[in-house]
């Protein structure tokens, strides 16, 4: 109780919920603003000691021998795996090339996950431009059987991230929509708003009966090249080699940590993160960084005294692919109470907005959750939290959750690409992540039988 | 000579050399700041209609017969190709991987020019480590041998480029240093300011009767992998494929154009850029954008009127891979006589400061230039201007030479990258390049007999 109570005080809480006796330790909030900091820790031994971790794969296997031995090391009880089994797509070589009506230039390409495979003779065929998605929708079979076809529309950056949803069709279901027009392929313009010469993968899904074709993303500089090219208003030729496969179900796993809470009647607080990464990058920002950040904080609190709810970390497999590793906490966990949850996967940029999505009575607790987030430079959204893709199946179904949202500007500049390495973390960033988790999982673990469920 | 005259008048100079009657037509200076860009134009087609263009190759060959038709088509006088010969490498396949002791990394390679090859079946060693070339210099043999060097220092972005020189060592000279040593194979980290998955190639050189061992740059994040891993200190070893091939003997070429002066006796003024390309990018900044500056600032001074001197525009071919183009010139007209020659390869970036190396009788000349050209915020600088590569030869036999020198504080984040691509260019800052060289040429083409030789 002395431990919720030195968290509630030092973070900013005026009233102490359980007052007792002064506590001279440092708290969880001074721990993370001052001391080690476990989180580019993590992020820095993930990215150094295993790298890439594609979901279903031995990288994402040794990643969890990994994620186990170091949560142990940390001193979280309960640690283990949870495994399932989830499709695997993995990529195989890939190649483009515009080869005509100008001299032929090679563009840096990658597969989008589920993609087709083009065999490895590849395929070549004239390019179906579209502006967006929306034009490709529009469009008659006419204009894209036989084709291959580009889609153009260039992601801007927002703070929010809000671009990735809209701009994303292309990706999301650009695929699905030209297979089903008779596209032999589709190319289409990274989701990213950077301007460097790597791709952005991601995944795309087609409908049951569709057969998937081959799907890839061209770089924001070769796409510029292609469109340049198109605007002369000759017929386009891209020749794509592109030869991923598909290896049928294979074994992924969560891996689950804890912080044993005082009273063990009181629901616990899931706090997540994904462990898996796409392979052309380390999964620096994604998603290590959400990973070190939520344990961090998890660490801060225990390391500062018993909370009174147990905290229970989740480090999802699979979500990049599917959210194989959320459905699979759901399906294993999703019938006992949680009180609330959480995830940290948007990168490691300082916090800047706090959502909320509680209960009624839970009213004064967000209050006290912003109040104690203000003075880092954290304001309160008027939106409702939305959670998380790995606790997306618990929100769904009644789980109260806060989104601590964190500031996307660059976040897509980087998003799926090769880039997406150590070197892009902000120490300083990532630290006011950790505190402002630190300050409200300090609340929510010590909040009220009478506020959550 | 009522041209002369209009140029100097409009570039600020107050005395008209040899004043006739005005002139209503716009001036060169006039057109370079707000008509056509020709430069911005020649970069965008050069980059999208050809794209890499390796010395050497068939697409060199492409870019030649472009740039005479272009050249052509601008209405320049003496359009030709002057043929050589000189000897190729051309990449292969290139793949690095981090195989221990750590879960195994695939790392972001690039070959360099002239390096060995590993074989099909490629190498795998112990990375010798160096934190620089001087470290890699003072080394026992017995430390190298056997072993894959790396070379670990960072280049750090300046104005003026002056790392390039320093830090480029361990690139120019670091591989036959390793070679004479008995390594295998060596890695740099690349010679460039970036934080990008993109390698930086360029040329090495062996000395004769050294067998090139296989030389990589790899990207300065995969460098920082390397080195966090090796912090470990434990041995660190490498899977190393590159396959890179030499061709022997190949046709290149220059492309020269000329805007002929009046007075046939003059001496010409020659303006240089090259050609050729590295091959991973599409060689905007280096150099498609010089060659589109020097010809922007011929095409607006013939257009104002005609100059008193020729203008000899040299594409030169080959400069990337060891300056064949410029050797080459030479030799076939290092005996004619040069007013001055001047060179543009160093991006796209604003020109900040004028240095010269003029005759003692072009003081007045120098003055005339610097005071013309600090309007446009370019200020004069206190040591001799070097010329260009591809001048190098002229430069060095005598000819005197003007360096409008660029900004350079981003050109090594991209040079000799894959990014290297039209978007980094930046169309008001080529714009003001147009302008200073239309200004300084202009300037020189009318400049009297006892100033140049």
């Amino acid at each position: 109780m002395t431990h919720r109570c030195t968290i509630a005080r030092l973070t900013g809480l005026a009233a102490c919920l359980l007052s007792t006796a002064a506590f001279a330790a440092p708290s969880a909030v001074e721990m993370a603003q001052t001391g080690e900091d476990p989180a580019l820790k993590i992020t820095e031994d993930l990215t150094t000691e295993i790298g890439p971790r594609m979901a279903g794969t031995e990288a994402e296997a040794a990643a969890r021998k990994w994620a186990v031995e170091r949560l142990r090391s940390m001193g979280f009880a309960n640690v283990r795996e949870e495994a399932y089994t989830m499709p695997v797509w993995v990529r195989g070589a890939e190649t483009a090339e515009l080869t005509g009506p100008f001299h032929p230039q090679k563009l840096a390409i990658a597969a989008l996950g589920n993609s087709g495979s083009t065999g490895a003779d590849g395929i070549e065929g004239d390019i179906a431009y579209f502006p967006s998605f929306d034009a490709l929708k529009a469009a008659p079979d006419a204009a894209v059987k036989g084709k291959i076809v580009f889609i153009d529309n260039q992601m801007k950056a927002a703070q929010d991230g809000s671009g990735y949803g809209y701009f994303g069709r292309g990706r999301f279901v650009g695929p699905n929509a030209a297979a089903k027009k008779g596209a032999i392929a589709i190319v289409i313009r990274s989701i990213g708003t950077d301007s460097h010469r790597n791709p952005h993968t991601g995944v795309t899904n087609f409908e049951a009966g569709v057969t998937p074709i081959p799907a890839g993303a061209i770089s924001n500089p070769d796409a510029d090249l292609l469109v340049r090219q198109w605007q002369h208003g000759k017929p386009l030729r891209l020749k794509l080699l592109l030869t991923p496969k598909t290896l049928g179900d294979q074994p992924s796993g969560n891996v689950i940590a804890e912080v044993p809470g005082s009273d063990p009647k009181a629901s616990p607080v899931i706090i997540a993160c994904h462990l898996d990464s796409w392979d052309l990058g380390t999964g620096a920002i994604d998603d290590a960084a959400g990973c070190g950040i939520i344990t961090a904080a998890a660490k801060h609190i225990m390391a500062a005294g018993q909370p009174r709810r147990t905290i229970r970390i989740l480090w999802a497999g699979a979500e990049e692919v599917g959210v194989f590793g959320g459905k699979a906490y759901f399906d294993a966990h999703g019938k006992e109470r949680h009180a609330v949850a959480m995830e940290s996967d948007f990168g490691a940029d300082r916090v800047w907005r706090v959502d909320f999505k509680l209960p009624e009575g839970a009213a004064g607790l967000a209050d006290r959750i912003a109040a104690a987030l203000a003075p880092y430079g954290i304001t309160r959204g008027k939106q409702p939290a939305g959670g998380g893709a790995d606790v997306g199946a618990l929100v769904e179904s009644g789980v109260p959750t806060i989104d601590l949202q964190q500031d996307g500007t660059r976040y897509f500049d980087i998003h799926h690409t090769p880039d997406d390495t150590f070197d892009k973390v902000d120490p300083a960033q990532i630290r006011q992540n950790v505190v402002a988790w630190t300050v409200t999982i300090g609340l929510l673990a010590n909040s009220a039988d009478a506020e959550l469920p």
